[in-house]
């Protein structure tokens, strides 16, 4: 399994060694098997010089039990390194993210080509596959991206939900296991002091996740000292109030007994989830740093290494990155087990199929992330002069409905504002204990997990999860959000009350910051359409965009009727709703998003009516869709070197780049009556024909001298995109 | 109490209203005082046309105990509507917001001046004192801004913390009460929902802090219907695991002995906090909405007033905005009473001052948020060619340091990285259940509950709260600490780790949105110091900011030493750091923040050598502070109308406004080592020196036409500003 010739022992067993084998209760094999893996994460940390020691040495004997078959009578995980995404694995999740050495060590002895002894070698290396936290775009055999803690476990709720539900939809009475895989994850005190994970736990005891299993590392240590520092809840307490079955295993150094019995129990118990807190030492065999904060983020140091190895058996102190052939062979025939489990579950799935036909087509379809054919038919188009305006909020549920109804993958829900986020999927039930194939998800008050969640369904495969917020809320899930774009899951995020223009609820409810925030994200598309033609542009860049996450933008407030949307137009990001009366350049362009749009046209109107000022309204409802258009079609949209003024009742911050002077937020809002709202922040059609006009004549004084906006070179991706 | 004379009620009971009367424990005119709490809320919203009746009619009960004076024999608070900020008032949090009619008529029953019965008749209007949800800078009365879940019930924790605090550090056996109030809370379930206050509870079960009593109104009902939905934990067993004292009061519609009792237990329950939990029934006596989610976020509907009016005791179904004498008479009692107290507190503290005049003129000085004289007097300089290089987090240290020797005011700490952050206030002590005195807190892992409980700190007063974690994980704090800019708080965040630079830990640590994040947020400063002056300027800006948060990033890795840095320059916000050769324009402006800046130093001395290309380097901490500067000054630093390249190594978005092309982020980053990183994203100095060498040649070829980005209208402001 390993790519070099395992290392043969020559040196002696030290008294500590022997000493150690003699109180394990225990096969010696598994010991060393466990004491390997403590060794080899020293190693790499020590290697790379940065990194976590502590976590992975304490949970090598979670990771050992975790890493033996089911199918060999293990009580761990069923996997494949052949097809690290087959979709009926094991997953599993290193909630604390930041003990990763653990996870590709694990994926090393398991046979995972990412995670080859040189790989491990070059550990938290620029260009590695073995980053210094878990990137499930870098190394296959990671599910998601953890490290910034709460987020594994959360994500893993996820992952059992979305396991669930495809097990109610696709089993049958004679093929129950199409999907019938656990989640199991390792985390942390950190990960569980994170408010996210108290939300998606709660929500997980609601939902009765029978399928989730969590170890948690109970090592009584955080960075800055022990845990009675700042932590001294009553965790199992806490747990069984969230309706988790909670087991306590003491001690896991001196045998798995205890463990292997509170799995074997978890996997029983199918009607809750299962938390099991394991007491742990930290850096577990260093005789210096043992139980000490010391050997949590930073390298042991080699004669501590060099201790390690000669107080734990079957380890050679001398020996780097060592792994003894029988080790390397037991990992090998877990692994082995693992993917006869694959080979007999796709015999299985064959039948599945012939047995089955339409439900495996569709599964397949599902888990190849291919849009049914036709998903965008039943889009509903707006028609000029005949459809009546509304808001933009409604215009996303009859999009979310449009394509809903042909794409079972589109699941999610709401923090508790469905209505209010028109998010229901008509006729659609709820995903609850009792009625796992609905697929509306009430996710309660709780957005930070609702965002995490999200990502563990679709890391989870077969999904496009949905999910719904106000959009200032979206600030309590920013955490999360990042992870979508980062881990390039494509989830949509339904947004509404997009502006001040909510009303009076006031400025605690009326985003400002957090377009620019999410437009600032990379890897994020931002749609805030201006109609119902717009908004079914945003619902199909959202599903085209697998791999990006896209956050649509509704208002709550009805919009009027605008004559020259489009969706096709409004596909490329940017498009003129609006041309200029007569030829050549307009005199005035005025750049408008969502709400703001129709009123730049009853502005332009005026202007041109008027003053004679020949005005152009461009709709640029995704920035993102726009920068990837070419240079010549982006010039002829926003020509740069005609006056230029944007308009969007958010942050003016990043508008620079698109115009030369802004109709934008620089304060907070205010509790009031939209209407009075915007006269009041300016975005009223008559104050945005007098900026407009000030514009134009600003620029008159200077002798027509308008700085080119486009007259910039491009450096973006300077050096290349990252990944 | 009223501005109106009080109703006359002329109307005959009704059948209803009798029974109700009947069926009470308790005294008439109590009922009487309750049902008229509910019957200004459904009238405020009624005349508003939206906003929350059911919360405030479900918890009159509740507020009515509150609000009886802790003097007069009652259970509840002390305050004084003669001096709304009194130090020892007893607080109170209205932390679902939404509920703020309650709010606003309890304390126009108070005679608070800002909720006349003209502004409950304006109720979520523009321009009133009584806006959609609680805003402490609007309305007297009103301790923070609440509305976004869960931030209430945190701040509660750290108005508790602020007062044990100050408590043990200000009283003195002979003056036991200088500072020996309580903080009350109303929370409904979606508080309870959010991670938030869970992070925030189980600290405050920590920390034992027996002032705080929170009263959970435990209506069963959502947004979206009932809890059962999805929250079905066992919240009582979920807050003793926390180490709360949980009480359960059955109902209150009927009688308020339950609850005064748990009130009373809660106030005699000093070592730990109490969580009350009181059944009580949304939209109580609406005969068509009690207990239905419909009640939650809309008006009742003018017949549905009239039949609760004509089936609750005491009030007249026809008339509105009612507050017969012997209602209004009741409060106003109740107010006088704590405004007695007040007055006793007052005659106190003079005896205070004159037995311990340093402690009482600091404690007024604090109270005050006036700075120490010679505050900034310790700050270090660097001094070049002397002093070592190193990391703006290790010259942050010292500048928190050098200010906190003299202002006690500072307290606070980190998320579980007080080291990594280098925070530690040197030879301080941890604040913990035994040790209130101490200033240093150890907030677990737990950033958004540290930002909720340091905007809580803030909002009681004698406080200048700090808290740390990296920057990247601001993105889980976002939503408590848009509420310090909000709610016009100076929380000082001390934020680490601020670019790629942090290397290994890679992309899921590494901050790329979240300085644009920050810098499109209204009243928020940030600061990116290049070096130890420029940190001393960070932090004279952040503490002079009393009504503005700041952010202060810092790196983990040493910075080169910088020749012409300046703390006076630094607080403007951006300067020039290395001038042009010679006279005249120069040919290049390279501008950059933090760590980015030696490196420009170093590509424009470059430039300068081999390419004869005078380039200026201008170093620019602070956006918001420039901003302040006038024009003259502004373009003296950043011309404009010269080729000028901006180097930051976070998201390039934002910067169009500073510079015609952008050295940034444009994807995440990845895991490595620093160098290789700033390499990898052209962050390097020869990269950079190429890039403003391109940049140069561009304008070159068009023929040296430079857009002026400075020939732009201001149109910052537009309107004016909000508040």
């Amino acid at each position: 399994m390993t790519n070099e010739p395992p290392t043969k022992r020559i040196h002696t067993e030290t008294d500590h060694q022997t000493s150690q084998l003699a109180s394990y209760k225990g096969s010696p094999l598994e010991l060393k098997c466990i004491n390997t893996i403590r060794a080899l994460a020293a190693d790499m940390v020590q290697k790379a010089n940065s990194g976590h020691p502590g976590a992975p040495m304490g949970c090598a004997p979670m990771a050992h039990l975790l890493w033996s078959a089911v199918s060999s009578g293990g009580v761990g995980r069923d996997h494949s390194a052949a097809d690290p995404k087959w979709w009926n694995r094991d997953r599993f999740v290193l909630s604390n993210g930041h003990a990763c050495a653990l996870q590709y060590i694990m994926l090393h002895l398991s046979g995972y080509e990412d995670c080859s002894i040189d790989q491990l070698k070059a550990f938290r290396q620029l260009g590695s596959t073995t980053p210094g936290h878990p990137e499930n775009f870098c190394t296959k055999g990671v599910e998601v991206c953890t490290g910034p803690l709460g987020q594994g476990i959360s994500n893993a709720v996820g992952m059992a939900i979305a396991a669930k539900h495809l097990g109610a939809t696709y089993n049958t009475t004679d093929f129950p296991n199409v999907i019938s895989n656990k989640t199991y994850v390792i985390c942390g005190d950190g990960c569980l002091q994170e408010g996210i994970s108290g939300e998606a736990c709660s929500l997980a005891g609601h939902l009765g996740l029978g399928n989730l299993i969590v170890l948690y590392d109970d090592n009584k240590i955080t960075i800055d000292g022990g845990t009675d520092l700042a932590f001294t809840e009553d965790v199992k307490m806490r747990y069984e109030a969230y309706g988790w079955q909670v087991l306590t295993v003491d001690d896991v150094a001196n045998g798995l007994d205890d463990l292997r019995a509170a799995i074997e129990e978890g996997k029983k118990t199918t009607d809750k989830p299962t938390l099991i807190k394991v007491r742990t030492a930290i850096g577990y065999g260093s005789p210096n740093k043992e139980g000490k904060a010391s050997c949590h983020g930073a390298p042991l140091g080699a004669s501590e290494i060099e201790a390690v190895k000669s107080r734990l058996y079957g380890l050679d102190p001398l020996k780097s990155f060592c792994i003894d052939e029988d080790v390397a062979a037991y990992y090998a025939q877990q692994a082995a087990e693992g993917d006869k489990a694959r080979v007999a579950w796709e015999a299985n799935f064959a039948k599945y199929m012939e047995a089955y036909p339409e439900k495996a087509t569709e599964l397949q379809r599902r888990f190849n992330q291919e849009l049914v054919e036709g998903a965008f038919d039943d889009l509903p188009t707006f028609v000029y002069g005949k459809d009546k305006p509304d808001s933009t909020r409604k215009f996303s549920e009859a999009c979310l409905n449009a394509v809903a109804s042909k794409a079972p993958e589109l699941m999610g829900g709401s923090a508790d504002l469905t209505e209010s986020n028109c998010c229901q999927i008509k006729g659609a039930t709820d995903f609850q204990k009792a009625s796992p194939e609905g697929r509306m998800i009430r996710f309660g008050v709780r957005e930070h997990a609702m965002a995490a969640i999200s990502n563990g369904m679709f890391a989870y495969g077969g999904m496009r999860p949905f999910c719904a917020t106000f959009l200032q809320f979206a600030g309590y899930a920013l955490g999360a959000m990042r992870c979508s774009a980062l881990s390039k899951f494509g989830v949509i995020y339904i947004m509404t009350h997009d502006s001040i223009g909510l009303g009076e609820d006031g400025p605690t409810h009326q985003p400002v910051e957090m377009l620019e925030s999410l437009r600032a994200m990379p890897n994020m598309n931002v749609v805030r359409a201006a109609d119902l033609n717009e908004m079914a542009a945003a619902y199909q860049i959202a599903l085209k965009s697998v791999n990006t996450p896209t956050v649509i933008c509704c208002t709550r407030a009805p919009v009027s009727a605008l004559e020259h949307s489009s969706r096709d137009k409004a596909m490329k990001g940017g498009y003129i709703i609006l041309p200029e009366e007569g030829d050549g350049a307009p005199d005035l362009v005025l750049v408008a998003t969502g709400s703001e749009v129709w009123r730049c046209v009853d502005a332009a109107k005026a202007l041109q009516s008027e003053h004679s000022i020949r005005t152009r309204v461009v709709s640029m409802p995704c920035q993102e869709a726009f920068l990837e258009q070419d240079e010549s079609y982006r010039r002829s949209v926003l020509p740069g070197n005609i006056p230029t003024l944007s308009v969007e009742a958010s942050s003016e911050h990043g508008w620079h780049r698109w115009s030369h002077a802004q109709v934008g937020m620089t304060t907070f809002g205010m509790s009031g009556p939209l209407e009075e709202l915007f006269v009041k922040f300016g975005f009223d059609a008559e104050n945005v024909a007098n900026k407009g006009k000030e514009l134009v004549e600003f620029y008159k004084q200077l002798d027509g001298a308008v700085p080119d906006l486009n007259a910039r070179p491009s450096f973006v991706n300077i050096k290349g995109s990252a990944h």
